[in-house]
């Protein structure tokens, strides 16, 4: 029977992944490093384990004995995270997590890596093509992870992928993020200051980000793969969209901020592998998705400010 | 006053670079996770700690405070080391160590890297030029950490350097190493079995090696900077020299092993960093380096067997 291990199934990502998981394998098993009271059971077998601590990763592996792996939990502090020590501490708990998972027999693992890994200065970020070359702590911790993983794998007998995420919006999107602070703001009719916005990325809707992973992880494969739309659209475009459903595109301020000097002007990922080799297709376009995010936040009763 | 803290400092390399740093730093510490009995004081401070245990390095960042951090510590079982997942605790274990230098106000590391972070296929390692891309899980560790290393101390306040070590040879070499192997056993009067041996490497003899690392710790160089001795010569030269100076040319089987198919043809070292802005000098020729390391072999009895 395949028993799946995700870490970081209280965050942004690993809840959506979490009850898409539930369905499709045979025990699900999260990790958390809060108290286990908070969590009701349903499907998902909770442990409490503090990933920055050997003993607890160990004693988690010995526990759950994962066949399956997917490995979310990092630094994720907004702002802090691109340059916060703490992501070698994350390098370091990520190393010895996979060292474990494959001495204990793993058979597939699935790790979140990400768009900064890439040489931005190209813009189109293709696997096989742009080099990796992170500008910041961030992207080079998750990056230095993958390269070891890459190796690792080579020496063991598991199945790795590596999924880049790029930008991601939805339900319980940290409050600081640019949609989800321009949602909160129109809601609240209040300014939403923004930069110009005239930046390309790639948006994803957390849900289809979710459904990606579980999708790869249930496939055989191996290294780098992007997730995300492969549509890429300006910022303002994105903010504007939101304003419009939401009928206050009168309170959007595109230019109140400045547009930071060492900001790409484009970041446009490849999706051919998750289209071709994993038949991956995004149920969310950028309207309907941000017309689900709108919904949760209102529902939320993100208009009265707190 | 400066309180230097050197890692490794019971191995091939750390003995010499111990010996060399008592004179010419205040404090000189050096850890083992042996036990301490076996260590005399002299000028050196030994400290126990398993750099593995995460708890033993806070103590030992604790007990020290050293302003330099000279790292030599990895998993270095000869052959093994290549392949063996302890990669992933020495690179965990390097994460843990800069972040709790860096944190206790560290400012200066040097860390020893590896030729086998560059791509072997351009033959020619310069560290400005040359792509890394390690095919081994010992390169992909250590260029792991370099790579996090760099970004971190973008955001800390120590400096680093980064010493790409190429081919050692010399006293207590590890028996198993063609060059120390090839000595013992003509010393022995036995037949030393090699490959053809037409590859070429850059050869150093390690007080040399010793030489370049403590220098470097003691200027204020960043980054990427190799020690070798910018010399490549064919593998076949070198035991063919220690050979000659052992009167046995007649027991070297040139061509008795099989060169491996993955084997590069040339690995040769960049050292301008090394001559200009360290202004380093080898004192051992290879020729003054190899009759220094069969008299040392000499000295030790190795013409007996054991």
């Amino acid at each position: 029977m395949r028993r799946v291990l995700c870490t970081g199934g209280t965050g942004f990502v690993g809840k959506p992944v979490l009850e898409r998981l539930a369905g499709r394998f045979g025990e699900v098993h999260a990790s958390t490093s809060r108290p286990l009271r908070d969590r009701d059971d349903g499907p998902v077998r909770w442990h409490r384990a503090n990933l920055l601590d050997d003993g607890d990763v160990d004693r988690l592996i010995d526990d759950v004995r994962p066949t399956h792996l997917l490995h979310l939990a990092w630094f994720a502090e907004p702002g802090a995270f691109w340059r916060a020590p703490e992501n070698l501490d994350w390098l370091a708990s990520g190393a010895r997590l996979i060292r474990r998972f494959a001495d204990a027999g793993g058979e597939r693992a699935v790790f979140a890596g990400t768009c900064a890994e890439y040489d931005w200065r190209f813009g189109w970020c293709s696997e096989g093509t742009t080099p990796c070359a992170p500008r910041t702590l961030y992207g080079a911790s998750k990056n230095a992870l993958r390269s070891v993983v890459e190796a690792h794998r080579a020496t063991a007998r598991y199945s790795a992928a590596w999924a880049r995420l790029f930008f991601m919006y939805g339900p319980a999107e940290p409050e600081a993020k640019v949609v989800a602070a321009t949602i909160r703001a129109l809601l609240q009719s209040r300014e939403a200051r923004c930069s110009p916005g005239s930046q390309m990325r790639d948006f994803l809707h957390v849900h289809d980000v979710a459904d990606a992973l579980v999708a790869i992880l249930d496939s055989p494969i191996e290294g780098a793969i992007n997730i995300a739309s492969g549509k890429p659209v300006s910022v303002a475009e994105v903010v504007g969209e939101a304003a419009r459903q939401i009928g206050r595109p009168d309170l959007l301020r595109l230019g109140a901020l400045p547009t930071s000097a060492d900001e790409p002007p484009l970041i446009a990922a490849d999706i051919r592998r998750l289209v071709h080799e994993v038949g991956f297709v995004p149920r969310h376009s950028l309207q309907s998705g941000l017309e689900q995010a709108i919904a949760w936040w209102r529902q939320r009763g993100a208009e009265s400010p707190c």
